[in-house]
């Protein structure tokens, strides 16, 4: 019972500690929210893997850090790991920071570690963050909705569970909807769903973008279309992280470049969409 | 000719500056960005309209706030009159933050004034915010993707142009996506999209919430079915502004609200998903 084992943390004559399932945001320092930098700040422990980048892990103290990616031996996987470590160092009165890349709730798992929390009777809290699926075609020019070319927009994983035995993701469907795709994680399997969207119906000529690595100082940018994205990547080099934007509002960024401060450069060509 | 615009501006005499399209997130200063806080800080003009919420409004000094929401007369729309008074400040020098709820590129029509300033040749930068169609869900309990739930999110508004003669959106093709589904704006239209998704095979037990002025003071949450959350919505008297999440990770809320902090209480009831 989940009550039983708050008490029993009493018990043993610790205060149970909270746990703060927290977003980075896409990787710039200056994108955290207010609140999760107070919550770095002010934690005795944070727990991370990598995706939260290099800028913004280097500015907690090494001795507050502990990255769980890394921690998994033969018999947890870090999934596991991590979130029994989140429980024990709530019972031990910890105020724990689990610090995760962009938004917790968006393909973060945060789901899993907001119920395991549950079970095991540890109070928690939610601090969204944004997700590179937004910030990333945001800072490359391209707003993901556009009342003249977007009526929706949806988010899919190209990195699916790999035990899961195929695809859970209906790319005809996604097709059906008309309306902007962003795909996470799409470096790799890029060739496998841009061959199912047109085969779904897609215009080949739909512009598509590829942003790597959102808001970092080396963020990179690529555009092409559906049938020139998979050599527009392999021209360009283009390595995860990335977000992969298909649909008309890819083009937008064409027209507004010229005017755009975010991007310092960056923009590594393609034949443009 | 944009270049041609900009000059201009030069020739009177003042630099031209440059507009922040800045998002505020959904509604609680905690969630502003360090560099929106820190933008709106530095700001010569904050130009609004009510969606970024009274707490993040309240806290920006009134001699640097216009409201444009409220400033078209008969001959401009809000849209126009905004668009027009970027340009006007930008020429006169000023550094402009355009501060918009949410994210400025979510149904935010961020789009139309990152093309428009770049028609007019005024630098611009955008910085993405949070939009309540992830923190809302998320600060009630409800991850928008789970990995045992949904492999897919789509984000719809419920509040389409008025002059678009039917919808653009395909409840059909987002019900066969088999994902996550979050209408924003949707409080109203409630009725005719539930209908829609029954008919187009959803499952009348499919779990549903509604979250009305996420991470506001007044926060509050309803949760039904599809097929009861008409009843639940007029019962607990839900008013715009409100996020409706669709598909079972609606269901998450009801496993981890006993340890969840962040809503202080604010739950209508309903009966259950």
């Amino acid at each position: 019972m989940p009550e039983d084992a708050a008490g029993s943390a009493g018990d043993r004559g610790a205060e149970v500690g909270t746990v703060f399932l927290v977003g980075s945001g896409p990787g710039d320092p200056d994108l955290l929210t207010v609140k999760a930098a107070r919550l770095i700040e002010e934690a005795d422990v944070v727990l991370h893997d990598k995706l939260p980048g290099p800028e913004i892990l280097g500015e907690i103290p090494e001795s507050k850090r502990e990255d769980v990616g890394k921690r998994a031996g033969g018999e947890w996987t870090p999934q596991e790991y991590t979130n029994r470590r989140m429980v024990e160092l709530a019972r031990e009165g910890k105020r724990v920071v689990r610090l995760k890349g962009g938004d917790p709730f968006v393909f973060g798992r945060g789901g899993e570690e907001a119920e395991h929390l549950a079970e095991a009777g540890i109070p928690f809290e939610i601090v969204p963050g944004i997700t590179s699926a937004i910030a990333g075609p945001a800072v490359a020019g391209i707003p993901v909705t556009h009342r003249d070319h977007a009526s929706s927009v949806s988010f899919v994983t190209g990195h699916e569970d790999p035990t899961k035995e195929e695809s859970a993701v209906d790319w005809d469907a996604l097709a059906d909807t008309g309306g902007t795709i962003v795909v996470l994680m799409g470096v790799g399997k890029l060739p496998a769903y841009a061959a199912e969207l047109r085969e779904a119906g897609m215009a080949p000529d739909t512009p598509v973008a590829l942003v790597e690595r959102a808001t970092w100082p080396d963020m990179r940018v690529a555009t092409g279309t559906l049938e020139t994205i998979v050599e527009v990547r392999d021209d360009a080099g283009i390595e995860p992280p990335a977000i992969t934007v298909i649909g008309e509002v890819a083009a937008t960024r064409e027209r507004v470049i010229a005017f755009l401060r975010n991007a310092d450069g960056g923009d590594t060509g393609g034949d443009g969409a």
